[in-house]
């Protein structure tokens, strides 16, 4: 990564190629939010793919679950979330702004931008108060009003008020884990770090059940294998580190909690979560519904409340942490490239189809006829316009590892040539071995061309 | 499909293999809304995936989209939806129930369920009121109670505000179409029929967008196009019709609109609809947002206002209706076995390795080398659990498609036995080529063996 990735470069990229677009932009905006267009989308499913992937599909011993946003109020009374899920806030009597009082310092003061508001008397701030950062709302037509419920503010208890009927069905004893991918909606005031956190996001949340005596060696051990999961993607080890929480850090739920950080552009910072919950959770479900969350072995009766293990990851901050880190300008040739050196497996395009020159009838029908045979596998794009160089560039831009190009040798001798994105090396390839060669390369291990 | 499948007993295989739980369960439930198990989980991606492949992928003319539930407030009031996407309601003021007072003819009287609300007097109700169906809430925290918001109750929205972003960036001239897959709420009355109407609920929803005089051209292009789409997917055809909506059922926003309507156990009813939108939603946010929404020839100075072609789907829906369509009860050799007859691209397993006869560890060895070997490119399962017939008949309940026991003779001369879900036939094939054969099977067409 050069020095010079900021923010700003990301952002201006990501409107550039419509990876992201602030949300509602067409009426100002509504803050903290964004939405995600073409190659964000393909980008932010490879993501979750590649972590479902490594979850649930390569693995034996964890199932898959997709629980509802609106579930029943008393399951966040059970959680804590409605009694604790606060942030402490002030108002500025002078220029009406609210702030977190724990956050003052990174806060600007509404007339006095140079000064943090509680450092000038042109902030007159109130004593602070709780504010709780789930999402109210009432559903159902039974009465006047209907009932209060919240949007999730964390997938995890969908996981937790399940774990008896998919434990059942699983056939399952622990350890075990249960995965979900959702979204999760927090009402907070957020310093505005692009999609580093929005108000609504989604979440790659896992809870492993474990023995009790087994937890300090799972919690861990995923501690490890998260830590690998970004580094197999791409993600430079410098750039990564784990940090574990003081005492007085830990949720309330929490025996230890590390969290995987990532030296954004704004500092070191939480990429990821790893948790040991113990057995809060199940032990706070069981009690407010009057149903049993335990694991019983049917032969020996033996039983025990499981302990769980949570590696939480947000989807849209590791779709940023991947972009940052791909993120390079460099001079080729004496002309300036952007590139953006995704994982092939993350990349939103694996491979651009572009006919050489000019648009000869055979060139275009070759090139066509190429595309369509791969984009009945993979995520394809053919482009015939404009020069070859900034054709290559409009990929580079967008983290597409493999240019075909096909040119006049092509009709002779039915070869294209395959330029790779980051050593720019040319090869050339018979047409019909490029789809396996592909295929091929996107299933080996991928060598990273970064540098630290 | 055997006459005999109700819903009940799609229920009660969705509960058995843990593909769908009523949500909240431990807390006596929240009504109309249901949690998604492993299989259902798998079957739902597999579904989302075919959508996005045939309507993004496969296609030149047709990007992606994700955009935010929560949107801007005014999006809202443009689109119509806070002044009218209403239900007129009826209070009993005996039994307290609430109904739509269109549907009193499909509810049950609360004091007398064997008549409806509307012809006993038990049921004494009120005058008709309309209430809205979006869930409200409150974003920020800038005032003391925040700005009012709406947990949107369509994606379309999310696209029209888009639209020029991604028109610009795009490179785009009409016709051409922008696909989102994302979750929607409405705050109805359901009449209870599973997954077919949820409170919360995904949309697959397409807005392709042609010039105003193409527009009844493409609408029929793209009913066509979506009825094709579930035909390649298993459903039959005789189980699929399409029925144009009358002058009076239309939408405010919709000049033509067709259902393609599913022969569901409770009758024929919308599964998927495709409406020609014309102009008025681009019309509307341009005038409620002060943007032009418009596509204009940078070359030649055109410009008009493109009209709307939508295909919408419910992902849950459509989910339920390949279940459906699937679903199979049969006598094979004096034994009973349900079967799911889903087409192997959407099956949430595609093969099962099975070890034959007892554990010898080198029948488990082969056995998990071979699966460990297909994990790395498709969703497998490896059980060793209990009789051939039984881990045969547990497949067959979820749809995978090829079962592969290993045995004796595989231990000699490297074969499997490879079994065909539907036929039953059985042949074998060497350990070394079943790999290539199943991605070879998966990539042909299928011929459904399903019987009308």
């Amino acid at each position: 990564m050069s020095d010079a990735v900021t923010m700003d470069k990301i952002v201006a990229l990501c409107r550039r190629r419509g990876f992201v677009f602030p949300s509602s932009e067409i009426y100002g905006g509504l803050g903290s939010s964004y939405d995600y267009g073409h190659y964000g989308v393909l980008l932010k499913e490879n993501v979750k793919n590649a972590w479902l992937r490594a979850m649930v599909q390569e693995r034996d011993d964890i199932v898959a679950l997709d629980s509802s946003i609106i579930l029943h109020p008393r399951v966040w009374e059970a959680s804590g979330h409605v009694g604790g899920f606060t942030d402490p806030l002030v108002d500025c009597r002078t220029c009406k702004n609210r702030y977190r009082a724990d956050h003052l310092e990174q806060s600007q003061c509404g007339k006095r931008p140079s000064k943090h508001p509680g450092e000038t008397s042109d902030c007159d701030l109130t004593a602070p108060r709780q504010f709780n950062l789930m999402f109210e709302t009432r559903v159902g037509a039974v009465e006047e009003t209907g009932v209060p419920v919240y949007l999730r503010p964390e997938t995890a208890q969908g996981i937790f008020i399940n774990f008896k009927n998919v434990a059942q069905i699983a056939r399952r004893k622990p350890p075990f884990g249960i995965a979900q991918v959702g979204k999760s909606f927090r009402n907070e005031i957020t310093p505005g770090n692009f999609i580093f956190r929005t108000l609504e996001f989604e979440q790659m949340e896992m809870e492993y059940f474990v023995p009790p005596d087994e937890a300090e060696e799972w919690y861990r051990y995923w501690i490890d294998e998260r830590l690998r999961w970004h580094v197999d993607l791409g993600v430079r080890e410098s750039h990564l580190r784990v940090r574990p929480h003081d005492a007085d850090e830990l949720s309330h739920y929490s025996k230890a909690t590390s969290d995987i950080e990532y030296h954004f552009p704004m500092g070191w910072s939480e990429l990821e979560g790893v948790a040991n919950r113990g057995a809060y959770d199940l032990s706070q479900q069981s009690e407010h519904s009057g149903t049993k969350l335990e694991w019983v072995d049917a032969g020996t009766g033996e039983r025990f409340v499981p302990h769980a293990i949570e590696p939480a990851l947000g989807l849209n901050r590791s779709m940023l942490t991947f972009l940052i880190d791909a993120y390079d300008e460099e001079v080729v040739a004496d002309r300036e490239r952007t590139v953006l050196r995704l994982h092939p497996r993350l990349a939103p395009v694996k491979a651009a189809v572009l006919p050489l020159i000019g648009k000869s009838d055979e060139m275009v029908a070759t090139a066509r006829s190429l595309f369509d045979e791969l984009r009945r596998v993979l995520s394809v794009e053919y482009d015939d316009g404009g020069a070859i160089g900034r054709r290559y560039r409009r990929q580079d831009e967008i983290g597409t590892p493999w240019g075909l190009t096909i040119d006049e040798q092509t009709l002779g001798d039915d070869t294209v040539t395959i330029r790779d994105r980051d050593s720019l090396a040319q090869e050339r390839l018979p047409l019909g071995r490029v789809r396996e060669h592909l295929l091929d390369r996107l299933a080996e291990p991928w060598s990273s061309p970064k540098t630290d």
